[in-house]
């Protein structure tokens, strides 16, 4: 079986260069990824989960990660939050969303409660703490983001105006506003 | 040259099933896709475009696509409009963020005005109209989403509250808060 190999050339019905393999013209696509996490609060102290994996190993972060294919938003944050912290989390509210087009990133980020006080490092940390806002080690943060992420959930916390218009209550695109079915494909 | 062809499997250090290539062992890593659109008002009406592309085609939708590598939500979305409806947006503000996990879909929506009153069907489109909110043609929209969009927009039109925080004013996720450049693949 020969090796992985990929050419940058435009596809005939494109404007743009994808890699395409040069063993067989498959045209690999590549989107931006959606990065999907939380802002944890329980009992007035946040969430912050020590990163066990580059990159940032060893720098603090919100529990966060990469949304899996067919899970809502809220489903995948709440599951990063299980995986990197054994966290068990009640989301509130979408809190902010935040674009790092140079790695191709859409955040979405939500604030969220524990469910019970139970936490451990999962795979991916070193350790998991409850930080006083007061004590968060801001000079050891993983990301420019999890700065934005703190900040803006302080503003919420203070008061700060509501939150963006999400999907219906209830819906997941799956039907027309009078009920019919949507086929496979539209959105 | 064979044709592309792909099994489902589960790479070593994964724990989901990937698409792989039987002939070369290249991982197809699929994730969710980032939809950027804008509901555009100029002169109390709204612009709509006419698909000349299955799915739903011959339906009515807003100018909105997907995001492509590098790009922000906010580029993304007026390039959509450029080439659906050859309009000029100025966006406003994000009005929603929807997600359709059936079809793994984030979709972001904005709120835009027309720079200037030009406009006309792009490639994708057999018509562009601008109507008059009690004119728009419900029964002949797209997809669930749009309807959600119009709505959401006549709400914030009548006054409803503000919207999602984004990232800081001139911030793509490059420097810490205190102007230290990040590392490739930081975020």
């Amino acid at each position: 079986m020969p090796e992985p190999s990929f050419s940058l050339r435009t596809p005939e019905d494109d404007g743009i260069a994808r890699k395409i393999c040069d063993n067989c013209g498959f045209v690999a696509y590549e989107n931006p990824k959606i990065v999907v996490g939380s802002v944890v609060r329980h009992e007035g102290r946040i969430l912050l989960c020590r990163r066990a994996i580059e990159p940032r190993r060893g720098f603090w972060t919100i529990p966060a990660g990469y949304l899996e294919l067919n899970e809502t938003p809220e489903d995948g944050a709440k599951r990063e939050a299980w995986e990197e912290a054994e966290a068990d989390l009640h989301l509130e509210c979408l809190l902010a969303v935040y674009s790092v087009p140079r790695i191709s990133q859409v955040q979405l980020i939500y604030r969220a409660r524990l469910q019970d006080p139970h936490f451990a490092p999962g795979p991916e940390s070193l350790d998991v703490q409850l930080f006083d806002p007061a004590e968060i080690p801001f000079d050891e943060l993983a990301f420019p983001s999890v700065h934005w992420a703190l900040a803006h959930d302080a503003s919420a916390e203070a008061g700060a105006p509501p939150l963006p218009f999400s999907n219906p209550p209830g819906e997941i695109g799956n039907r027309m506003p009078d009920g019919r079915p949507v086929a496979h494909g539209e959105s």
